[in-house]
């Protein structure tokens, strides 16, 4: 399947990689990239990611009417007006398909904005990433090997769903679907959460008095817990807010695990806690052997 | 400075890098490798980072006497039973250094064990290892670039902090020195929290009906900020008693911190939440190019 003409709104790091995967699969004819700031804009022309670029204070929603596929790649919270300007001008075979973290919400907004095109619109999520954002570091491999997932409902329209499969699994990534809740559930638990945790963290090492001293001292193992603390704040922001009921569930959850690890410590249980300990990582150990040893750096 | 006699006791990870680092500068003549296991030693042994092995069922402290250097790099709920033993038959001129996470109580159980001869003794801690333990994942590259603290005493003699020191700056590290409480303190905090935080996340997903799941959706911010979950229980069980009263001061003050993430969430307060996690990744980015380049992989 080939894909005429592409429009992505929001040309950052997922939307901009996948335009150069498209590219390289040979999958993609016309590519127009959309977006806030004209820094951005020009680095996904670069790159060679678009072919040409519309400013979301200029008259964009003209490109989406001809498009084959628009992907949406912006943060959640730009949803209800973007899928809203999206809705009211596309084809009847034109396929929506989006980038979002989260997806109940994301399917809830689709609803209000597409009405009875609806069907048209096939929530996504690509397991892909990093802390570095932005058309300056797209990869055509970013998603080689990686998974999508889509959430698919009654509604959509079988063809619109195989078009956003066949798209990323040109991009090379391996395409699952879930129904929206248990995506959140999942992900609010697998990615929001630790998000969470390491954006906390790192915030209040930044505003001790012994900063510097203790950021100084820190080595590879804090390297790697905080790297999703460098990812941008205002998607996470978004993230956490749209899955918010799942999300604090997990945060209460692992709230109880620290603190029953604290009682151990606190109680110099040493044989329990080396049972804690281990479980723990035989269960990390187990979880490295069988995922793909696919690394994108990120 | 070259050292004719070197015993590592305890030739897991980062007693047999050291080894082998030595070996590469060099500066060691013969190295004799202590364990409990013999499986680890035969590793040892193979990987060529020490000539020979004893057993720590056996008499091993007849290797001691007439050792140059003696580096306990052994869980530090070993060191009582491991330093007394070393004490003991010591020679006037050995110096005996280690490598343990933890430095307060390591100072205090020397000082127990060498009485007279605690001046012979100088605490150190390399930082550096991985979520591989044992001799078989050692590697003379270990410690290239990375920092190892000292913690001389007032009464430590200068020829064996001089000894200590040429040691690690062999291995190709950059030697650094506190005093012990400042070092447990910085340590709670940029290393042993975050290694608590993920084995307690580890081990309560692992503990879920819907753990297999949930571990087949996890990406790469997963993988990395749980990598360190897949550490040594005994070791870190061992941490986080030693630095306890530390430790517990991070936890609670790492659990206010994600209380007030949480408040944020619960309140749907958008700018706040947006600047916390501002805050948190710009102290990222920030440290993250200041960092040295050197990436053991671990």
């Amino acid at each position: 399947m080939r894909i005429g003409k592409l429009v992505v709104v929001g040309v950052g790091l997922i939307g901009a990689s996948c335009a150069l995967a498209l590219r390289r699969a040979g999958a993609v004819g016309t590519v127009v990239g959309v977006g806030r700031g004209q820094a951005n804009l020009d680095a996904a022309l670069a790159c060679g990611a678009v072919d040409r670029v519309c400013r979301l204070d200029g008259p964009w929603t003209t490109e989406i009417a001809d498009a084959d596929v628009v992907l949406v790649a912006a943060p959640v919270g730009q949803y209800p007006a973007l899928l809203g300007a999206v809705a009211a001008v596309i084809g009847d075979d034109t396929t929506v398909t989006d980038a979002g973290s989260t997806k109940e919400d994301v399917v809830a907004t689709a609803r209000v904005a597409f009405g009875a095109r609806f069907p048209r619109f096939v929530p996504g999520h690509p397991i892909a990433g990093g802390d570095a954002s932005g058309a300056a570091a797209a990869s055509a491999t970013l998603f080689d090997g990686r998974s999508v997932v889509l959430t698919p409902l009654p509604e959509t329209a079988p063809n619109a769903s195989i078009r956003a499969r066949s798209l990323w699994e040109a991009c090379g990534a391996r395409v699952v679907t879930l129904e929206p809740a248990a995506h959140d559930r999942i992900y609010a638990a697998v990615s929001h959460l630790p998000h969470v945790i390491a954006f906390a963290l790192m915030a209040d090492f930044a505003a001790r008095r012994d900063a510097a001293e203790l950021l100084a001292h820190a080595g590879s193992g804090f390297r790697d817990f905080t790297r999703i603390a460098g990812s941008s704040p205002e998607m996470w922001r978004d993230i956490a807010l749209a899955n918010r009921a799942a999300l604090r569930t997990e945060i209460a959850r692992f709230r109880d695990a620290l603190d029953a690890a604290d009682a151990l410590i606190a109680a110099g249980d040493a044989t329990a806690l080396d049972a804690l300990f281990g479980r723990a990582a035989a269960a990390r150990r187990q979880w490295r052997d069988v995922l793909p040893v696919v690394d994108d750096g990120s």
